[in-house]
């Protein structure tokens, strides 16, 4: 896992901040104002969200200026990997820290405008793996989009509540190995929408491409309308 | 996911200690006097910890008197997967919390000890699903057992360093899963002896019991051993 390096490398500190909501809505409010779209991207480790962020951007990266910033405590493995694909990526270092807060996103937004001259019409926030402590953090993205894969189990939303309750889109990822893990997707949707009732729920699979044709269109759809929103 | 309450749920408060190590220290002393090995058994959401835990039980029951806490978020179903195999389990909840502390550990054992008559040999904490936070959280325990499952992909060593590092044991589950996901074993255990050369790995399936001769002698060598240094 060596080799040349192809992104910025930024060690971040986490910042007790006396008012964490009021920061991420002055992002967000920023953000609006620059016409650039935040999603935040979260799910536990090994949930397929660098792969899902690949065929994503395969997707997307000819209808917009696209950046990523990829979040984890330690090593780059994935920031090499969306490097690959020709967008602009940065690689955050969490410092140990389980996720990432308004700080640490927003020195990734300056690493990332600081390497290119274009202004980024849609950045992806690639979050630490985990479900639990990245729910609890706004980060000033106007979009919040989480990851459960089958293996995973279809008891989670009763587990960890949060995050099904703060995502705008649930993307169920790894269905083509559903059956193997008994995976009932029926029961998983009966306990996320008791958390979160308006959650957008899209089985995909980042390997096979299944359900890439409506979370592409949901996808685009929602930033369409952020934009229009900031016109 | 309602029914009659099998086990005590207990809702605890972390608290911030000036001195968690010290504090652990102290816990851990007590259980070496009360001849009893508390586990610490971390890993990912999904990864496979119940399944595991309950293979495991069903192998060591007649052996020693085990006790079993559940911790996570919310939720009681995995307690009550575990109250099934007859073993004396509570809940805790950890308030949102995402990892467990010596005092929330100190409300689980209090609470198990409160529901049985005979003292117990061996005590299972399983964590909250993170494979971030609970590496960060000595708890008391003698033994500290990591599992990481193939289909979260075999780059985990570089990107969860901490956990790798702290931990003694770590399980490599659903092993029968592994070539469906290209698990590369021996690449994955390249960055585990990184992290930690004394970590012992053990591949494993709970579903098939492929490895469960070696991690039950493994344990029972442990918890041995642990119990022969308090004697």
């Amino acid at each position: 896992m060596n080799g040349e390096v192809l992104f910025p490398v930024i060690e971040t500190k986490s910042q007790v901040l006396q008012d964490q909501a009021a920061a991420a809505d002055r992002l967000r409010k920023e953000l609006n104002k620059k016409n650039t779209v935040l999603i935040n991207l979260m799910a536990s480790p090994g949930a397929g969200k660098t792969t899902t962020l690949v065929r994503t951007l395969r997707e997307l990266k000819d209808r917009y200026r696209i950046g990523v910033i990829e979040a984890d405590a330690d090593g780059d493995e994935d920031a090499r990997i969306i490097a690959k694909t020709g967008v602009r990526v940065v690689q955050v270092h969490t410092g140990g820290s389980c996720h990432m807060d308004v700080k640490m996103t927003e020195q990734g937004l300056e690493a990332l405008e600081a390497i290119g001259t274009e202004a980024l019409d849609v950045i992806f926030l690639e979050n630490v793996g985990n479900l639990v402590c990245p729910a609890e953090f706004d980060v000033g993205a106007q979009l919040k989009v989480m990851l459960l894969s089958t293996p995973e189990g279809h008891d989670k939303p009763w587990k960890y509540p949060l995050m099904f309750q703060v995502s705008d889109c649930l993307l169920v990822n790894k269905m083509d190995v559903a059956e193997i893990f008994s995976f009932d997707l029926e029961e998983m949707k009966k306990g996320a929408a008791m958390q979160n009732p308006g959650l957008q729920i899209i089985p995909v699979s980042a390997v096979t491409g299944a359900g890439y044709p409506e979370w592409i269109s949901w996808l685009t759809q929602r930033i369409e309308s952020v934009r229009e929103g900031n016109a």
